[in-house]
């Protein structure tokens, strides 16, 4: 805990690693590519949750329950959907361990207990699930079904990092079922519209919001729209996903359901997610060198309390203030920690809630007692001032209020300085070289195209805006005509 | 949704499997003994976290996610665990597909990618965890650990019924760390007195606290601590656990911690855990022959408003009305559904909320809006009544805390009358063939014995009560001396 963290400038990977253990947000676990979500990161994520469950079920959602795995045959059925999770996915074959014969005190797998049908963890769980919608929807009277789950998935990682790409985590999957392709389409507007406002309200990170080009498509999707951010060392990191899925679906598990006019019709569809992905955007986006910045609404601990002492008799003087303290913030909503361990100094409890990104800290001494003071301490800038008690419980929601705004707004001038326009291929071979960030720049809508950008410079369309103005131009790749701009960067 | 339910008396065990499903709170899935949980299912699931989440955190304990899967050499460190567990395990032994190149669009297991090491698919994870708190772990200043988690596990189960028994199931899972013996013994304890609080004071079940038999206990556990409620087929249900540890887990994973005295000690250790069971429990003690019978603290819905109308303006006038009483009732607390459906008849809805157990309904008619009254019906009871519209906000939250708590003093008295003493074999198999529930017998403490007598009635310890007043007696089955009674019934 004492040392310091490798600096972003000069390693950011390294600094990151080292900040996700050192603010005890997660650490690598006994199995390859699964994490350990420890308890301060996984407070952060129950923030997450509380929101975007609110969220939801304001919007008409309700959450359900679907098995974590999915037999062979089903997995398979729906063929673009397998493809692209075939090759990454943990594979249940046997029911059974039992004692290995050769080696006492020793299991092994019982060849007698092999499955019949193998059957797959899920990657995603379009599958079970509209096996399942299949007996659920009769009728234009059981539709919309408008499911969320939280759930963990595991996707077989060659290399994974915490929280950005592991093998098993956590997330949300929607899935949901529509009389038509309108509403099947509005629905996967309206979540992406929803990830969107709760990154950049809530987790305070700016977004841009776009459709995917082919190539980047979830599989089996007609069509995948998405909220994109852009991390401090100039790289795109995919935040969230909302994939209008057509009737592939339903034509690949036959659900169909009798119009209200009397017809029987493909049932049409959208499937959406975030996931713990989401931790690694939150600290890229506003984390220093000191450690992570966390925005008020996410922080477990939003004000900590720190005594400065002598003996306990000063410690048990200013555990009275504190707690007075606490108690008024804690009326209003703050989340407060008094901090009075005796085994560790003052300079050890501020560099580790530095390093954990708690938004104010409080520090007492004795002659802030005399004074009717405290040490007010802003994460965000670093910056300390004192401040008399009895305006604390005024100015401290406020405050919080204050960070969370000022941490956007300087995400989000980062996130605009960083979106370059490129009109020929050697200035957007530059800018990725250079500044990095978002390049924008035509591109004739080929999947050729994109491959071969990609692989001269490892830069794939992150999206294509919804808001770009049309504006005529030719690829900056090829030279054939464009209508848009879209958005390149090299991404997480 | 039409057709009767079967009778408890009847068939209980169909009458049981109707309900579930036609309540709509689970059903079966195209996996083998897996489930799916249904929204309105998940909707009083999710009421016993929030409430049991909020328990342990008042108690100090913050939630944290381990790996879904254990490494073969991990699960077996701990002999007994892995004894215990090694028959009902899923196993990962691959982690690709490929496509089958005997039949074209068909996936198989790609046998180049065999995992080095088997992956368990957690049936339980102190494993996993220990392996991990090992690295939290140096010295006394590391202790407790107060760790909780809420997630899914595996357990192949031969026989399966939904909620009761399943291949998958929902749970959260306690694994907590102590300097000392009689600390890590308190948390088991503490963790009983909150699962029996919460199954009596939430869920309306009364429950007895006690402590396994040897061969009830977990695998691993040096005691078992539990909650045993009694279903209305006179059949016991053990509707959670807490254990205590001991050092098995710090041996099998060599977990030392620095005292403050300057030695070096193993940790001690409890886990603990309720599980989606719990639905099964809540179904089996309150549910009568027209359905499900909720306690309004679970009910998703508490009260629903049903409008008898002819004519769209009558419905109009009506509307207005149960809006009104709706948004008093939200203000209160209350949840409120006001069922407009026009494609269903009153009755229809009638029948569908009392198969769902919603505590209270309130129907409106014209003649109700005329006499500015509303009809009343309790689920409980099925007694309707006329209320005048105004008194409603006062009644109904009180006559909802009623419910609660007839509900639990009816089940209380039904568990009462089924706890009977026996004082000789020919006794006890009489009750058991005749009443059922508990038998208060005493028992010479051996496992022999309890297997025996296993063997001859199906019954079971299921717990060596708290409470029990010391009595010298003889052993029911052997006739050897013993200090106390326990409790033996079949069992779920």
């Amino acid at each position: 805990m004492s040392k310091k963290l490798t600096k972003r400038s000069d390693d950011y990977s390294k600094w990151y690693n080292e900040l996700v253990n050192k603010a005890d947000l997660a650490e690598n676990s006994a199995v390859r590519g699964c994490m350990v979500i420890k308890p301060y990161g996984y407070a952060i994520w129950e923030k997450m949750q509380a929101e975007l469950d609110k969220k939801f079920k304001e919007t008409g959602h309700q959450n359900a329950y679907f098995p974590l795995f999915v037999p062979k045959s089903l997995f398979e059925a729906e063929e673009k959907n397998a493809e692209g999770f075939a090759k990454e996915c943990a594979v249940v074959t046997h029911y059974r361990l039992k004692n290995n014969p050769d080696q006492p005190g020793k299991l092994m797998v019982d060849p007698e207990a092999k499955l019949e049908e193998e059957l797959v963890v899920r990657p995603t769980s379009e599958a079970i699930i509209w096996s399942t919608y299949k007996n659920w929807i009769q009728s234009y009277r059981d539709l919309p079904i408008k499911i969320n789950q939280w759930a963990n998935v595991v996707r077989w990682e060659m290399r994974t990092r915490l929280f950005l790409r592991t093998t098993e985590f956590l997330w949300q999957e929607g899935h949901t079922a529509h009389a038509s392709r309108q509403e099947a389409l509005d629905e996967t507007l309206l979540i992406n519209d929803i990830y969107a406002n709760f990154a950049q309200n809530f987790m305070a990170i700016p977004v841009i919001k776009g459709v995917k080009s082919e190539s980047e498509r979830f599989a089996g999707a007609e069509e995948t729209y998405c909220i994109e951010a852009l991390m401090q060392d100039g790289k795109a990191l995919q935040a969230g996903t909302s994939h209008f899925l057509g009737q592939n679906f339903a034509k690949a598990f036959d659900v169909k359901y009798a119009t209200r006019e009397g017809g029987l019709e493909h049932v049409w569809a959208s499937s959406w997610g975030v996931s713990t992905r989401l931790m690694g955007a939150l600290i890229m986006t506003h984390s220093d060198d000191s450690g992570l910045v966390l925005p008020p609404n996410l922080a477990p601990i939003q004000v900590v309390i720190v005594p400065i002492y002598k003996g306990e008799e000063q410690l048990a003087e200013i555990a009275k203030v504190a707690h007075e303290i606490k108690e008024q913030l804690q009326e209003l909503g703050v989340s407060v920690k008094f901090d009075d361990r005796d085994n560790v100094k003052p300079g050890f409890k501020f560099n580790d809630y530095e390093l954990k990104g708690v938004p104010l800290r409080i520090a007492i001494g004795p002659k802030d007692l005399e004074k009717n003071q405290v040490e007010l301490a802003r994460r965000d800038t670093l910056s300390k001032s004192f401040v008399p008690k009895d305006k604390l419980a005024q100015m401290i929601p406020n405050l919080l209020n204050e960070i969370q705004e000022v941490l956007f707004n300087k995400a989000e001038k980062f996130r605009d300085e960083h979106i370059t326009e490129a009109d020929n291929f050697d200035a957007f071979k530059e800018i990725l070289n250079s500044k990095g960030g978002f390049v924008s720049a035509h591109w004739d809508g080929t999947s050729e195209t994109e491959d071969q950008i990609k692989k001269a410079t490892k830069a794939t369309i992150r999206c294509i805006p919804y808001i770009s103005e049309l504006e005529n131009g030719s690829c900056v790749f090829s030279g054939k005509p464009s209508a848009q701009r879209v958005l390149f960067a090299k991404a997480y």
